[in-house]
């Protein structure tokens, strides 16, 4: 394999770059921003161009709003190169690049499913991609020798292959991504003329459901402007159920209690969706046990409740610190499989731990 | 003070029994379901009925929907008592009541900010309370000594007053609570009809948004009846800013690339918002840096680091275990305050941990 040309820098490409490097195919790389593509450089991450030979793959990993242009001059530049790209949404991205002159038998266009909260190639990591999902998107004009490059890509970077159609892949971020966005940054922007007071009484809810609110929203714009019909159907759909839900509401504060099925029916399905989504690993949800432990908020103390259940020998599945309002010590819940669960709690409460099964 | 009488010893009136009985007031206990006012017996919390002497105080911890009847009958049974509430909704449950025969001079109603992932008596705690917010919801027609009393409740078990109307209130919890309950059952009923290799590819940022969608939905039907009016009023306001961002999505997908000004503005008011929820322990948001681990799924492996984070002396703020999809170890976000970041990242490096701040 190889040599493989990535232009685009930052922390996905770079860490393709790295990826491949540890695999011991030769790497060229570009970017417009030199500082990007200097830092790639000096990590390892390959050659800065020209390249001295012409390259096999071409892997394209700029922003969405860039990433059509870039794999159609690529195309062109290397007319024998098999060409991909990494950007989250495919569909757009695909014909926009086809429209400006790719040659669509050589372009399997990709998605990696990894990131980080830091961006640019500082942030790359050799192991990045490792085990990850990575979304191939070839249609039917695509290659058979082509596809199989894009795929050694993949394992070469020690992911694995889910392989859609550009569409099923754009509807698909839209649905567990890019309109779970939206609706977190539109609640939390109700919050914003709301009353300190109100807000002061917000819970654990509130805060797991306005956490992504937080996100870059420059980023944000290019990625949902990108895969804006996706993005729209989805959130048609959460309106026509929201607003199904706000006229069985609106029925029943004027006392026809029969609507309250409708709400039931709406929540039902909620925790039926809720349930869809894989655990830990992507393995299907698996029954979990919480064992609760009331801390002090002090240092040392989460040290010693972990050094405890260690001593239990007991593989944590996961662990979530319940924020107790205005009280200076909180509630660590900790998920085991039901089995463990006894010894667990059983090794905590021997070290004077205040266990809540 | 008292004697007390608290009537429905589920999760919520044992644990106020228990924090009284803790203050040595005298509590009586009742409740239509045996077994529960046995168990509350049996824990401590108080007497059962027959009351020896006529209570000063009645609480009433019954479900939403027999709140007011409830608050109405121990009124009339009890005609120099003073009179609370624990409902989680306000201005009808007051409404009602006084409607079905409750003194208003003698009611003010209450919601204590507190809860478990349990039910029943057998989750009480004696300390359930203990520093939380209570909010209380005193009218024009509140008596001021019904008032002091109500408000020396709140303090003898170790929780703070916040003071609302009862319409402020709901509009509060319907905001900071009942309306992002709907908002992810919505959004996760979507995901039912989806393909599996669509939820598949979900990260965190969904799951997150999710999680509360596996709640109780008799419970939530429940609150959502009683509060429909200002659940609807705060679910309109999302419809009408997603309608909007849908209306622009569509713009953008025709080309119209101006409507992305409008997405962005969804975006940084998302943010705002979310800026304003308090932190830890209700103070303002504090800034904080995390640092970031990745760990192998092994037992021992969350002992070992939390025991070298002790070593380092630095209060870890919070916790957060990034669950990596198809993949046997996780990333460990520790937040921690800026100050002590590199304190705490040379103290993990020192001890072989892989470290990405």
């Amino acid at each position: 394999m190889g040599p493989v040309l990535v232009i685009g820098t930052g922390l996905i490409g770079t860490s393709i770059a790295l990826a491949l490097r540890r695999a011991g195919v030769d790497v060229f790389l570009s970017d417009i921003d030199q500082i990007q593509l200097e830092t790639a450089v000096a990590l390892g991450a390959g050659l800065e161009l020209p390249v001295a030979q012409a390259p096999s793959l071409v892997v394209v990993a700029v922003p969405p709003r860039h990433a059509a242009s870039v794999l159609a001059q690529a195309s062109m530049r290397f007319p024998a190169a098999t060409l991909t790209d990494v950007t989250s949404v495919k569909a757009k991205v695909l014909a926009d690049a086809v429209f400006e002159g790719a040659d669509p038998s050589r372009l399997i266009g990709g998605h990696p499913m990894a990131g980080r909260e830091v961006s640019g190639a500082s942030g790359a990591r050799v192991d990045l991609l490792d085990d990850r999902l990575w979304v191939l998107t070839p249609t039917a004009e695509s290659a058979a020798d082509r596809r199989r490059e894009v795929y050694a890509l993949v394992s070469t970077c020690g992911a694995y292959v889910v392989e859609m159609t550009p569409n099923q892949h754009d509807r698909a971020v839209a649905l567990v991504s890019h309109a779970p966005q939206l609706l977190s940054s539109v609640l939390a922007a109700q919050l914003a003329e709301a009353s300190t007071d109100y807000v002061r009484i917000a819970g654990q809810g509130l805060r797991d459901m306005t956490r992504i609110a937080a996100s870059d929203s420059e980023l944000w714009t290019d990625i949902l402007s990108v895969n804006a019909t996706e993005v729209a159907d989805v959130l048609t759909g959460v309106v026509d159920d929201l607003s199904a839900t706000i006229a069985a509401l609106q029925a029943i504060a004027t006392g026809d209690s029969s609507q309250s099925a409708k709400v039931t029916a709406t929540l039902q399905n909620g925790a039926l969706g809720r349930a869809l989504i894989p655990g830990k690993h992507g393995a299907a949800q698996i029954e979990i046990a919480i064992v609760g432990v009331m801390l002090l908020d002090k240092p040392g103390e989460l040290a010693r409740l972990f050094a405890a259940a260690g001593e239990s020998n007991v593989n944590l599945e996961d662990v979530r610190i319940e924020h107790v309002l205005g009280r200076p010590s909180g509630l660590v819940e900790i998920s085991v499989s039901p089995d463990n669960a006894e010894t667990l709690a059983a090794a905590l409460r021997e070290r004077a731990f205040d266990v809540r099964v």
